[in-house]
């Protein structure tokens, strides 16, 4: 019997749960932001669990956590419960949701460009953001690996931003992006949303190196598609809310001395 | 209009073929194992395209490539090529591919639990394992970061590997995993190759931290399930063909500095 046979609720009409860290954007503002721009409700428990929001997390990335009936246990957070379904990382959680709330096709080889499209800004403006601060161990403070984040920084600065931002742009020249300032496709994706997410945090991180990248004008496209996110009348809104967690210690940090033009 | 619309050329029918660099089991593995167990014929540039294996690569991956009136620019390879479908990002190739291949259910909620499990698998056996002797740039030499890669090696072996080997036991000892040495749903999937594949390359890479670990006792049902994949006839006939390329200087290095007990 697979596990779905033994599902009891149906998913569709239930509530969505975002289990997250409280007081970051972090990873969990990819998903958030899906939600806001739908227009569709959902319990975050980094904003309703009050003292109970971290333990919560713990609770599920613990190895005393061996899932359920119908659900693995997971590893990390964000996770997403929606009825009695229980998953978790990040791209996996965005290309569940994308088709419902209506940000991504229901089916065909559309979803698997889009998830394309959206691994590969992931890569780049979230996994290798956080290893510029963090190059040796996650488990360390930035403090206990500073010279070796200074090196991978400049690394980041000078050859990986302006390859993904090149790699984004060339997406964005591409047919397959339609008309409009989109992604793929002509119309609004969650893969919009997603890089809006990754450009404003690591330009908030690297506002130097950002800001004269912006300068060449060889990327205008994407940058242009950041704004146009921001100007969605929900994402606007929401942007503006208390709802929005300010930058700090997450995965997009500001040390000025990892910055550079 | 959408891109699928323009389509022409139905993809199911098509031959695949799988773009990725000679001469290392690489990325590409994780892709050829599904072929192989599903005794699916696919055309494997790494062996088929001489001299021009590495042009084929480059030419995707060149800032010139625009894509074409159907598919996006892709980032890097693997690739895959299926019909007039191209797309990379492994974990993408995977989910697309094992449906097809009998190697995962069509649809449903079990195809998210499964991605969660292969996205986490690979974060801890591709990319932390690159990144033990790429800790500061890609784009250099392991010798010009070799102290940054022995610090690195140390986290990953006492802290990093053995979560990840936990976590992988977890979803074992799950309800979810049904009877039987597999990972999901009591039958055997994409997943499990892929963490067959991952086993062996860390073990290579590390064989000593590996091996305490193995002679630990605690993650048994991991290696049980490593070597049952080994045992499946198709697997086994092509691990011992000259298709399974000897690891070199692709992901799973062995750099006996940095393995540890």
């Amino acid at each position: 019997m697979s596990p779905e046979a033994k599902r009891v609720t149906p998913n569709d009409d239930a509530p969505y749960e975002l289990i997250y860290w409280p007081g970051i954007p972090g990873r969990g503002e990819l998903i958030r932001l899906l939600f806001e721009e739908a227009g569709v409700p959902y319990n975050d428990t980094a904003k309703t669990a009050g003292n109970n929001a971290v333990p919560t997390v713990l609770g599920y990335m613990s190895p005393d956590n061996k899932g359920d009936a119908t659900n693995p246990p997971v590893f990390a957070s964000p996770i997403l419960k929606h009825g009695d379904l229980v998953i978790n990382q990040t791209p996996n959680i965005l290309l569940y949701l994308a088709p419902k709330l209506g940000l991504a096709p229901a089916e065909g080889d559309a979803l698997f460009h889009l998830n394309e499209i959206v691994l590969t800004i992931l890569d780049g403006f979230v996994g290798e953001v956080h290893e510029t601060h963090h190059p040796i161990a996650s488990s360390l403070n930035y403090e206990d690996q500073k010279p070796e984040a200074k090196k991978r920084s400049e690394v980041f600065v000078n050859e990986r931003l302006p390859k993904y931002l090149g790699y984004v742009q060339r997406v964005l020249d591409a047919k397959t992006s339609g008309d409009g300032p989109w992604l793929y496709g002509g119309k609004l994706t969650y893969a919009d949303l997603v890089l809006f997410q990754c450009i404003d945090g690591t330009q908030y991180a690297f506002p130097k190196a950002v800001g004269k990248l912006k300068d060449s004008g060889k990327y205008d496209s994407v940058f242009k598609l950041s704004d146009a996110v921001q100007e969605r009348p929900n994402i606007k809104k929401y942007l503006g809310s208390d709802r929005r967690s300010a930058y700090s210690h997450g995965i997009w940090r500001l040390y000025p001395e990892l910055d550079q033009e």
